[in-house]
């Protein structure tokens, strides 16, 4: 049995929607982040690293979002959720997954957390403001460059948009200007009206 | 014909060490970042994101460390540079790649370009003292939790060793303790000891 660890509102939606996609039988672990649950013993038994998502396999626990997407797809071929004959278009895929890992969610890191940046209270608020002009930028990139639309790899749905969506929020969260993304919001829209979606949001 | 961007010293050797245990033939095209040849309008128009690797295919160019050693691992089988027959081996070669892509990496940041993450000159000692723990922090756990021996993944040599190797030299480069570090160190002395490790560094 798959068990997964996340905490609602983090970036593991996008392994929990993976879950749901794929028709998974699976259990969910709540780790609740603001509680610091991720870094008592327990935890870190489970993931040394102290972050959600991870998902334990009957061989071990998986970390990092990309690698459990890439996991689940291939665990659940029938579900068609990677390209997966295809290693270009894999790589697509992964390519978009990693630059949402490597890029958009650590622009984000200094404006939600800026004491993991500097022990310096007086630069947190630059620190923030630059964190938002960066998050902006990867934000453009992914309207102007990365997404095909309808779906992130074009016409076929992937667990790049699950991952995608699990971001996309912060458009709200952060109030920047709507009108600057307006591939990014319909692709929210048109993925959050996926039963699976819903069903992870529940 | 495979074509690589890449420039010497940056985290683009680990897909320069990629094509060459894969046997491939590839034309090298080096990018000069410290002249700022990934701003141009050449360049940009090659990758939109202003970095390196890129990989051009006959399909499309091809971004991110961790997608494209997954896909050279594909595209040339009988290298065995992956294992590419086990998902949840796979799954552990993509999770410790996307760790270094997505924490290690990030976590140099701010000491390299203080400027990306703050524009307050006054703030950037600060970026850098923290960014200096955060780089240990994370060795740390390759050292003690992630890297098995004598390969990342155990007894089978993969990209994701390439991809630590491009990153070892950090212990060296910002004169942390290497005493701290003998795993990585070792691993670091066995991989460039390879032929092909050889040739990507001449």
């Amino acid at each position: 049995m798959l068990r997964l660890f996340h905490c609602p509102g983090s970036c593991s939606l996008a392994s929990l929607i993976a879950l749901e996609e794929a028709g998974a039988s699976f259990e969910k672990v709540v780790v609740n982040l603001v509680a610091g649950e991720q870094n008592t013993p327990e935890f870190l038994a489970v993931n040394p690293k102290g972050r959600v998502p991870a998902l334990a396999t009957d061989r071990g626990v998986l970390t990092e979002s990309p690698a459990i997407l890439t996991f689940i797809a291939q665990s659940f071929p029938e579900a068609g959720l990677a390209p997966l004959d295809d290693p270009f278009s894999l790589a697509r895929m992964n390519s978009f997954n990693a630059f949402i890992a490597s890029s958009l969610q650590p622009a984000f890191g200094p404006f939600g957390r800026p004491q993991r940046y500097s022990d310096e209270v007086a630069a947190h608020d630059g620190l923030k403001r630059k964190a938002l002009e960066n998050v902006c930028v990867h934000l453009g990139l992914i309207e102007h460059e990365l997404l095909d639309g309808p779906w992130v790899l074009g016409n076929q749905f992937s667990l790049a948009d699950g991952y995608l969506f699990a971001f996309s929020a912060l458009i709200g969260r952060l109030n920047l200007d709507p009108t600057q993304y307006p591939g990014i919001l319909e692709h929210k829209g048109r993925t959050e009206s996926r039963p699976a979606v819903k069903r992870a949001l529940a």
